[in-house]
Parts: C-alpha cells; structure tokens; sequence
C-alpha cells in the first residue's frame, strides 16, 4: 500500500471554490486549460504520485545515493521511474511547448507536484531543479544555448543543477571565488569547487547542465561581480550529440538527516583539465538573473512544506482513527477506544489540519499570482499579482516549512512509539522536511528578505496592497454567520500587523539591529495572518455550502458521519475556529513583544 | 576532540549559588557530601563524559546496536566504556552503600547524568535503565530477591530492564495481556511479549533482569490486576552462580530516527519453555509499584531533554563564533563577520540559552527535592518537597524535551546547510531527542497527568502551595533594579495561571472533555512560568554579584568581553530578559486562548 495518503478534495475545493482556477482559461496561453482539464491532469498526476513516485520513498531513505568510484548510483526504482516520469510528461509540465512542454497552468503543476513531493521529496528534486535551470537558460541564454539544452532538460534527458554555494559562502554568495576566464571562441574557463549542489548528478542522466555562479577574472567582488555560466559535464557536439568530458566532477556526496535519495555534492569545476562554461545573460548579472527565477524556487521549496505536512497529518489521522488505547474519557471503565477519541489527540489532529490545509491554500494562493504573471492580459493585473507574490514568497517558504516541521513532530507524537521507528513513515517525513527550511535561503535569510527588502520595496507598495485586499475581505466576513470570533481575531491580528509593521519602519531608519532582530517573528506574524486569512475565506466558502446542503452551518458529527461533504465543510469552519483561537489571539501579544525595544540578545557578549 | 562542550560553569552557579546544595550536607546520611566534594565528583564525572563518553556517540549512530543470530551486538566502544563505567563507580553512584553504591545526593548525579546524556544518550540508557530496575527490586523485593541481583545490577554486572509496553498496549498500560501462572515453589510462570524494551540485551551484560509487568492468571483485568514480576535471562544457582537459561529471548529490535546505539527490543517471555519470574512487592499493586519509581524515571528523561538542549546551545554558540558570513548590518560593504554578529542569530542563540539554561535549572530543582524526600530530617520539609515534585515532574519530563527539540531545531538552522550534514553532531541530537518526548510517557500523558492527576491530588493543594512560594518570590522580586520588566511579565504570567487553572477545575465538573483538550497547553503555561521564575531567580543573584563586582547591573559589552564572570552574569540577565519578552509576555494571552470554551477540535468529525 502507497505510504502517501493524498487529500484529493481539498485541491479540488481549491480549484473550484476558492481560487477559482477557471478564470485561468481566460488568459491567453491558456485557453486550452478549462477546469474540467485541469482536473483531469491533476487526477492523472495524483495517481502516478500516489501508484509510482510513493513506492520509491523507502528505497530512497534506506540506500540513499551513492558515490561508487566517481560514478552516481541512485536508489533502487529511481532510474526506472525517472523514465515513467519523463514519458508522462510530468518533468516538461509546466513549460512552454516551443521546448516540448505541456504549457500547464502552473497552479496544476503546483498541486500535482505536491503530490510528486508528497510521494518521495528526494525524487522530485530531481526534476524541479532541472526545470529551474533549464528555465534559466530559457530566459537568459542565447539562441544557440538555448537549442543545446533547454528542450532535453525539460524532457529529463539532461539533468540540471543550480551551483550558488562554495565552502567560505554559503548564505553569503557573493563571496563566491569560482572563476571564470574568457577563452578566444567566446566560452570561458571555470575552475572551483561547489558544495551543497542537490542533484549533482544521476545514472539516468545522459548529460548535466550546471548553472554555475562565478567570477570573470577581474570583476568587481561581491555579488555584483558575479555571473552566470551553463556548465555541461559533457560538452555538445555541433549536431548535437554528448561529446567530450568536461571535466565536471562529483568529488563527494553529503551524508545527511534526510532526503538520502537525492545527493547532495561536491563538484569541482576544472581541477583536471579545462572546464568550458558559457555565458548565460549578461556578464555581471548572475545573481540578479538567478533571483528573478527565486520566486518559483522558493514557492517549489514552501510547497515541500506543504507536501510533507499533508501528508504527515493524514498519516496520524489514519492510525488515530484505527489504534484503540485507553477508555473513552466518559467512561474511564469502558473498553479501549481509538485514539481519535481522545481530546488531547484530537487537537493534535486539529492543529496539524489548520497549518497542513492553512498553506497549502497559501502556496496555491502564490501558484496563482504566478500565472496571473505569465498569462494575465492586463498589465496592471499582473503588476498586483506580481507584488503580491513578491510578499508573499519569503512566507510560502520559510512559514510553510516551519509550520511543516511542527506539523510533522505531532505526528511523529500521535504515533507514540511506532512513530520513532522506521517502520512508520512519519519520522522519515520530519527527517526530509528539515531540508526546506535550510536550503533556497534559510528560513532566517527569508525573514531579512522580507523586512529588509519585500517590505521596503515600491516605498512600502506590496504590503499596503496586502493590508487593504485584507481589509476589504475583513469588512465582508464581518457579516458571516457564526464566524464572528473569526473575524474578530483576524481584525485584531490585522491591527498587530500593521502597529508591528509600522513600529519596524521607523526603528529601522536608526536602529537597524533592533529592527532586524524582530525580522523572524515578523515572518511569523505575516504568516499568521496571510494563513489565518485563507483558512477564514474557506470557512466563508463552506458557510454557505452547509446552509445550502443541511441547512445550518454547523452540522452534528452524526450529520457528518452520514455525509463526507457534509464533513468536509465542517473542517473548513472548525480549522478557521481552531486557528482563530490557537494562533490568530497571539497576534496582539506577540506585536507587544517584537515592539518592547527588548534588546538582550544584543547586548550579552555570548 | 569531543563534540560535547559542556558548561561547568553554569552547573557551579545552580550548585553554589542558585541551589545552595550546601545544605544538602545538614542531611542525616549526605553529611559525607559536603560541596568542595559534590565539586571533586561533578568535575570527575563531567570530564569522563566529554573526555570517554562522548567518544562513542558517532559509533553509536552509525552502526546502532545489532541483533546478530539472537545475540546482541552494541557498537564500538560500549563495551569497553561500559568497563570503565562501572569501575568508575558511576553506574551504582546515586544508590546505597549498602548495595555497593556511593549514596551520592541524587542532585550530583543529576549534573553527572547530564553530561553523561550530552556524551551519548544511547550509552546512558543502559545503566540509567538498569539503575532503575534494580532501585525497584530494592523497594520492593524479598531479601533473598535482593542478595541475588541488587549489587550486581547496581555495578553493572548485570543489566535491568522496564517491560511494560505490549504490541496492544502502549500507553494504555492496563490492556497488558502477559501472563503469569503460580508455580510450586512461589514462582510463576511468565508468559507474553513486550515491545519497546530499551536496553533489552548487551553482550556487556552477564545477566539481564527484566521487571515485567503481568497478570496473575484470574487476577482483575485492567492496571489493578497487574502484579510485578523480576525476570532474569538466566537464572540464579543457589550459590550466586549464573545458572540456566530461562527462555527470555529478544527477537527483533526496532530500527528507528535515533538513539541508535540503544537496542528497543521485542522480548518474548516463555516462548520455547518455562520463563521463572520473581513476584516483586505485593501481588496486584505492580503499576503502585512502578508509579512511585516514575518521578525519577521522568526527571531522567527531562534530563535527556537538557542535556541535547544544552550540548546543542554550546555546538551552535561555538560553531556561530567560528563561522563567517556576510557583512555586519552596521556596513554592508564591510567584509563578512561571524555570523553572531547577525541579529537573528543572536536572537536563536538566545532563545536556546533560555531555553536550555532554564530547563536545566527546573531539572536540578526537582533533583534537589528528591534529595529532600529521600534523606531530609523534616517531615514536613519531605511532604512539602514530595508535593513541589509531583507537580513538577510532568513539566520536568514533557516541557525540558519539547523545548530540547526546539532548541536542537534551532541549532541545526544556526549551522544552515552543514546542521543537516552527519558531519556535525546537531542533526544526532535532533534525532536522539525527539524520543524523549515519548518514552516514560508520551508528553500528551505528561500533560494529563498534571491535569488530571496532580491538579487535583490533595484536593489541589500542590499548585497551591507553588503558586505561593511563587507570590513569596514575586514580592522580592518586585525590588530588584533592572528586573521590573521580569517582574511585571511574571507577575502577569502567575495571574493568568490562576485564571486558567480555577477556569479548568471549573470546566472538568461539567465537561471532561472541554478541559482535557487544554491539558497540554496548560503543561506548557506551567513550565513557561516555572523556568520564568527560575531564570528570574538567577537574574536575582547575577544582579547582586555584578553590582559587587563591577558596580553596575548592566556591564557594557567591552566589560563582558574583558572578564568572563561579568559576562556570566551578564548573560543571566540577558536570558530572564528575554524570556519575559518572548514567552512570559504570551501567558495572558495563552489563558485566553485556553479558557475560551472553543470546540472546534471536539465537534468536527475527523
């Protein structure tokens, strides 16, 4: 049986009822796209996920990648599944058809690759940075460049990497020292080493094209010196054939907590011979190109979160609704019950729903903006959407997968016992899920972003556009019945927000370590809210389905037990309650806190 | 070098100045123990932890223990670190003379204990196990069960085991199907299996005795029919001699996220003939029996929660000294700095000195009243004392290792990519820690323990008499200069407490299972205000001693780089600081959330 227990009506609630991805087929470029299409797509590609990608998860835990004299060994189903995964057309989904892809909306490929990372995260790495890089010669290189590799990169012939971090720069890439020297036919020598490149390399690939950040000799330090090079292991023949090596070499792999299936290396670039690169965009521009493909890297890393946290939580909740431990708490004579029936269980299960479902919505939410951006018609529409995503994406990723560890901890915790043990899926979610809020930027490099860049950027423009969409959806909930202690939490967290946000704006103009401080529980905040909006305009949404089904917005369990649908609107409101109570209450607490002025971790000499 | 720095100089504060275990020398039978000695014998053991300890603790994740055709092989090294151990006298060290231990105040072997979990928690397990299980034959065995096993489990001779779970009963204790059926000679015959079995086996051990619970056959059924019985691998000759063996065989162990160098074993009792088993204590009262040996197996566990938490403050504090990234945020064109220079590393370091600092604080406390129950001269100082640690315990054990696991979460963020890596020690400690959140019982039952159990004990009077030996602390408190932001966050925490707690006594008499869905958060409210107080009581004496020292409460941090005792103190203050702005400003807040009736989690049906 598939380990990965896939929550196909709350995608589809999504689709239909809340993002209403229908609208999608009004833009040009994806007039092909109807929803009963999409649907279609997303239901083939949970089942290839749920079939296929879930059966290698424990193979890729267990062996893990190896390094074997030079050579890259996967783990065992890997190579077979890469090439189901290729004739699928799952690894072209979402680009454009001029390079052989499928031109998906990218919300549907949103949804179905949280499946795919739902199935085995370490697999579906794979092809997502092969997509990014590929995408990134799409965007920036030349005509030739782009005939060598994008199409056989979206097809999953070649692999391909993003190689930003060096041993001496990690978070600080513009210390990069990998350098690059022109050579008379317009390519360059690169020479150094990269660590930390996911996917460095796979027996399924038949070439690897790096996307490698370096320094022509002589260009100013820091990142402004810095440019972007596509790096083959092998290079090209003019007709188009694999010529010679290199000179690329996996020197070592990491062993790491989790994600074992996919190799985490160490890759020299011209140590035994010339390594030739070429020029992708403009020289001096690298690492404004890479970050103009951040977001979608970033949104791809969130929704790992996401997957993991889905998947974790419908995990506990089918080994809650089977293990019988202990008398029911009415009656502590009566015989075991399942654990489900225990509170303190429940609100795990709770918990683990509202922030598993909470950005799901929100990275579906991005996914959204993101094809607004690409296909809207109206240039003021894709401006909104393109600001709004810009706020956003430091949220999708670093909240996502906060909350996503938490998540997977109370799993791990409903399991009791068994959940240690690998016999259970859960702590291998919490092993691979740790990954997310490490690499595409740390979770804390995400909070700098977003006070010290995201919410300056346009004179403040991005986060009032989101304070007023909030307001004006404050105002029609305010009229919800039964959800008033919703709104009332989230008029209050709204306040927070904003005297928070207000606060950093002048504390940072002459103190700046005061304010950068505060710049995680700020993420946090945003989040909060961005989350605890979604989750509301859900309750919203299923306010009116339950009137219109049984006629009251809050059915009995017995009711629910009767009717899945009727079920399913019911935890849309108990999540928006729970979370409203749980979390949303915190916001004026946690605003006191980050504007106390409380400076004791700056001034103790640890 | 060792991966465990450990911080004597924190311990030394609790011993001499927080603590006073000064007085633990008026007792009647600790007058040996006076604190030059407890000194000598902390700083012993500390250095054979860091020094011999520690060194087995990558072996012991790598290759885990092995169960090789039935016999059990531990990794490299524990077998002759378990020699050392035990010729260094720190298996029988907290036990009797009387059975060749040292009658060590349990608070020193406490401190030791810690480093020993922060050197390997897997190798500790054995003899803290074993430790236990013949602490109970001592308790409650016969003389003759006594002269066969005590001093030799104590030694370390033999090892000890606790069998309570069964595959159909993990925290429902009572649903225990093994058997036990009445011999001739006032034995029985066990029969049944048990799973989760820490430290099942070693080939270090040349006996093991398990302390089974079972059911005499037409004894009741629940936890009032359950008997104890002492169960040995082998049994005993007349003469003192290891003699047959008695059919107790480990038959699978389980693979698991850590503490890999502990076998968790299946153990089958009377599986291919006759299993002898001891009846221990009276028949019928073996989980009385038990319950009155769980504060110190609780305490042992939340001990395990300090000990990674305060292991992995020490690796990132040291590792974010060490570590260059990006420029100060003074001067972004300056060159990199350590990156504790950086703001929101600061703000994780302090979190986890707080955090883990604290906890080791709320371990020590309990481990001093243990002392006082066991050796005080007062009877009603021992009752007083009996009562402060049965409401601690759950906190000790369920909050010391959910923050441990946030603080190794934190830790690995701090080391960015390398913190996922093997290569580290910090991703080891997450793993290992997590366990300790589950085993002695999960902290969901710690939670309704406190709730449903030692809230009421005594008709309520343990929270009574904390809340005011709190209001005693609070009124001095309220004095000291600088520390009035401390003061109002705890005052306001104790308030809220109080408000929760008559809101839950309230609730219970009408809706069970309304309250028991905030047993958990109370826990944590709790634990928030106990390691509030206790950080704030070392923020006390650190105010007095940097006055005397350098005339001022609030060294500048020239003045702390120039003197580490200032900064010692300093980074008190800092820490009770900075708990009341992040955790004890919440409790208001917290009691809201708890005592408003919400019912989400109770009324969706799942």
């Amino acid at each position: 049986m598939s380990h990965l227990i896939f929550d196909k009506r709350d995608w589809k609630f999504l689709m239909r009822e809340h993002l209403h991805l229908e609208r999608l087929a009004s833009f040009p470029g994806l007039a092909d796209y109807d929803i009963e299409t999409m649907e279609a797509v997303f239901d083939e590609g949970v089942k290839f996920a749920v079939e296929r990608v879930a059966s290698v998860n424990e193979a890729s835990d267990r062996e893990g990648a190896q390094l074997i004299a030079g050579e890259m060994k996967t783990p065992t189903g890997f190579p077979e599944l890469w090439a189901e995964t290729r004739a699928g057309g799952w690894t072209a989904a979402p680009h454009t058809p001029e390079f052989g892809g499928q031109g998906l909306p990218y919300s549907v490929v949103n949804a179905v690759y949280e499946a795919f990372n739902g199935g085995c995260q370490a697999f579906t790495m794979f092809f997502q940075l092969t997509s990014g890089a590929g995408h990134l010669i799409e965007s920036f290189g030349t005509d030739a460049l782009k005939a060598s590799f994008v199409e056989r990169m979206y097809s999953g012939e070649f692999g391909g990497t993003m190689c930003l971090t060096e041993p001496q720069a990690g978070s600080a890439v513009g210390d990069a020292r990998t350098s690059a020297t022109p050579l008379d036919d317009d390519t360059y020598a690169i020479e150094g080493n990269k660590i930390f490149i996911s996917g460095g390399d796979a027996e399924f690939y038949a070439n690897v094209v790096h996307l490698v950040l370096a320094r022509v000799k002589g260009d100013p330090e820091g990142t402004r010196g810095l440019s972007l090079f596509a790096v083959p292991k092998h290079k090209m023949n003019a007709d188009g054939s694999i010529g010679a090596y290199n000179n690329v070499q996996v020197t070592g792999i990491e062993h790491k907590m989790g994600i074992n299936g996919s190799p985490t290396c160490a890759i020299s670039f011209g140590a035994d011979g010339q390594t030739v690169g070429y020029l992708v965009g403009v020289r001096g521009n690298g690492m404004a190109q890479m970050f103009q493909m951040m977001n979608e890297a970033r949104i791809a890393c969130g929704l790992q979160g996401v997957a993991l946290a889905n998947a974790a939580y419908q995990q506990a909740l089918a080994y809650a609704k089977d293990r019988k431990q202990g008398p029911p708490i009415e009656d502590f004579a009566a015989p075991s019950v399942a654990i489900i029936r225990h509170p303190d269980v429940r609100r795990n299960l709770m918990f683990m729903k509202a922030y598993a479902e909470g950005t799901r919505a929100l990275a579906a939410k991005a996914a959204y903006h993101v094809d607004v951006v690409v296909h809207g018609a109206d240039a003021a529409e894709r401006e909104r959407s393109q600001d709004a995503l810009d706020l956003m994406v430091p949220v999708v990723k670093a909240y996502s997968t906060d909350k996503a560890f938490r998540v997977c901890e109370l799993a791990v915790q409903v399991f009791g016992g068994y959940g240690y043990c690998r016999e259970y899926p859960v702590e291998q979610y919490l092993r691979d899920v740790k990954i997310a809020s490490i690499y595409e930027g740390t979770n804390g490099i995400q909070a700098m972003d977003l006070l010290g860049r995201k919410m300056r950027q346009k004179g403040g423009a991005l986060f009032m556009g989101y304070v007023q969409e909030l307001a004006g959806f404050l105002e029609r909930l305010s009229s919800i019945e039964g959800l008033a202690p919703v709104h009332k939490a989230l008029a209050k967290a709204q306040g927070s927000l904003g005297e928070v946000a207000f606060w950093l704006s002048s504390t940072a103009a002459k103190d700046r370590a005061l304010a950068m401080l505060q710049a995680t529980p700020f993420l946090e905040l945003l989040g909060d809210v961005m989350v605890g909006q979604l989750l509301a305009e859900q309750a919203e949404i299923a306010t009116a389905a339950l009137q219109a089904r049984c006629g009251t917005a809050r059915p009995t369990l017995e009711q629910q037990e009767a009717d899945a649908e009727v079920a399913f609107y019911a935890g849309k409101i108990a999540a928006a309650l729970f979370f409203a109570n749980e979390v949303l209450i915190a916001a004026p607490s946690k605003a006191k806190a980050m504007t106390s002025g409380e400076t004791a971790a700056l001034n103790y000499a640890f």
